[in-house]
């Protein structure tokens, strides 16, 4: 047995394919988002316009966010040092909860370490709290619910991408009585596209089936209140549990389900995700607390980046660039092929000061690679024309075609 | 299909079997480890002192970290607002991986946003990566690599807490031609005993098995930089994957693994526990990065936490107090139930200020319920005797067993 081969292998595939990624090395400069530092292959760090973060409205550089950051580092320190059972429930998790709990209409919220770990900790121990159930979910479901669905040991059916038909169909094969949980997002963050929530709901509503909602990509930013889609098509009282994350739109670090008292108390008793691990640093909880009492209220992040979203669309559209259809704040160019991509984002960063990173497979189907846009609020007219010319004479350095 | 009963049958036997966990909600006071304040079913908040943390050396609340911390919140913000490959890479996080990746005497490290991550990802991976691995476990690992080594798929094999001839017995069933791993902790947290690091290895070498050892309740604790038991034993070098916390001795929060190159490579390219999630907030990597840099040169930190611990160990002993074998910093007081730790903790909380929380099913096995405390460099001979006369009076009123 030869482990060092095995693993050199595992390496030379994904540089056979086009897929070896590398990381660049960047430090965002508070202040003046979009702007930032990339370290990697200059003399110094050299100044760069971020277009793929996922701290959408710039929150995590809002004061109110800094100052209340800065002030449980200063009233209890930058750890929790324990896990929530152990030591390690503040008085601030509490406080997030039960904001969290307001903002999707629930009874109660759970934290998590991440997005990541919500889902995955949760799917999972729901299949094993159910017995027998079988889990309903989409085809493009984020790895984070594709392991939980795993780690449940639950039989999945797969409905084909917001396609209710194949849902109801697959859903009415199965015997009546067998426990079932429909698991899909409200925005798919790759396309751009939304959830039928209400329709999904009639369909769980007819079978008897819970549903769990991946709201990651639309808390903060969607609704009269920013509790997401959700929010805005009120749907929020229909959904068994909903789940967000704390590191996108709010701009910090963590992740949480809403549900009713009973589910929320069954994860926190079972879950071994939630359970056996540190609970979330009081500083980041603090923080995303302030960010999310600030969303509740103010409309204007929202507002400015659903803008600058059209605005960008709209200009990518006019010049020919093969603008996905996207219904959100996503702004997607299809590229089709990992090493094109890889090479328009190389040369944006090296020529343009532009950094926007590729996708390729695992996270979307080979074959879609593309580059992924997200303008936010800071993202202005003049950076959007830069951006464009830029692709537009990329675009035909290296061939690519534009849409029809 | 009732959910409802069977969520509310799930809480139901929690209840019954005594081990329903209520969280007790404080906030810590920075600059007064180990105080806290406790706003539980008070008038306001009431100062205790906390005997149960696992900030060990109050380096949560160090002045080198609490700088590093507000320095990065104001140079780049909260949260890193992307995933390692998508704008989440920065040169904190760059720094923090090789400085770890010298601690522990490897080539490279890879941070997560927990240990329980950590251990999750890397082990479900490793496992899918080596097809046909054999798994050894040790029978008293942490729940976080149970799970990793549950969802990689792989057989598993159980030995004896700490035996080995039970691990070589087990290992000269195999196959020599299987690819194995030998999982296993450096300090037990719950009963503080400490792994034969450099027998374990031996078996590796003449198994050829690959070792995995979690050092998680010894980094920042053991060896002449701090390292953990394998730095102080000199043996860092015969593992194959050392991985540890940022939130226990280090004070703030994360995970990470230290190996060889091509393994780093594997997992950061492999792992959807690592791929798919916002990578750590910069502010906690600045923290744990002065932190570890302060622990690497100081053990002043140790050697306090190292008396405190002896000296409550001895304390409890003749006061004939049932304290459990440990050779570490973990001081363990066995009670055998689990309503009667309960009883014993919540009477030192309201009548005596003090904080331990009692240890249940499924943190240890059942019967084998517990107090587990963990003097800190902090904790003073005034605040031990008074833990220890508490506890002698509570042992007295509700008629428990002293030590034989
Ligand atoms: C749809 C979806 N769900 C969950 C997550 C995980 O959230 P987090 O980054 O907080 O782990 C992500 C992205 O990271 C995501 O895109
Ligand atoms: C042995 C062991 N490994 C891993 C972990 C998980 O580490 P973290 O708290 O960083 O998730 C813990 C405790 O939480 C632990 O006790």
């Amino acid at each position: 047995m030869d482990y060092q081969r095995v693993f050199a292998d595992a390496i030379d595939r994904l540089h056979a394919e086009g897929r070896y990624r590398v990381f660049i090395d960047i430090l965002r400069n508070k202040g003046a988002f979009p702007n930032a530092r990339c370290f990697a292959g200059h003399n110094g760090p050299k100044p760069i316009t971020v277009w793929c973060s996922n701290d959408y409205l710039a929150m995590g550089q809002h004061p109110k966010v800094i100052t209340a950051m800065e002030e449980a580092l200063h009233d209890v320190g930058a750890g929790s040092g324990g896990t929530r059972n152990i030591g390690g429930n503040t008085h601030y998790h509490i406080d997030l909860e039960n904001e969290l709990a307001d903002w999707h209409g629930k009874e109660a919220a759970l934290l998590f370490t991440s997005g990541y770990v919500s889902n995955d900790a949760t799917l999972s121990t729901l299949g094993k709290v159910l017995p027998g159930c079988i889990i309903f979910s989409d085809e493009l479901n984020h790895a984070s619910m594709i392991a939980g669905i795993r780690n449940s040991g639950c039989e999945k059916r797969v409905f084909r991408h917001n396609d209710l038909a194949h849902l109801e169909e697959l859903l009415a094969a199965e015997d009546p009585e067998a426990p079932k949980l429909i698991a899909f997002e409200s925005v798919y963050s790759m396309e751009g596209d939304v959830a039928p929530i209400h329709a999904i709901c009639d369909l769980a509503d007819k079978y008897n089936a819970l549903t769990y909602l991946d709201e990651v990509h639309a808390v903060g930013m969607y609704g009269p209140r920013g509790g997401g889609i959700a929010d805005r098509e009120g749907a929020a009282h229909r959904l068994t549990i909903v789940e967000g994350t704390l590191a996108k739109a709010i701009g910090v670090m963590g992740g949480y389900i809403a549900a009713d008292r009973t589910i929320i108390d069954v994860i926190r008793s079972y879950a071994p995700g939630f359970i056996f691990t540190t609970s979330l640093s009081p500083v980041l909880v603090a923080g995303a607390l302030a960010s999310i009492r600030h969303l509740k209220s103010s409309s204007e992040e929202r507002d400015g980046q659903q803008a600058a979203a059209a605005m960008l669309k709209a200009m990518f559209r006019e010049a020919g660039l093969p603008v996905m259809e996207s219904t959100t704040h996503i702004v997607p160019l299809m590229v089709g092929d990992p090493v094109k991509a890889k090479r328009v984002s190389d040369i944006l960063l090296a020529e343009y000061g532009v950094y926007v990173q590729p996708i390729n497979y695992p996270t979307v189907p080979r074959g879609t690679e593309r580059l992924r846009f997200t303008p936010g609020p800071q993202h202005d007219e003049a950076m959007m024309r830069d951006l464009t010319s830029a692709l537009l004479e990329i675009w035909d350095r290296i061939e690519l075609r534009l849409a029809a």
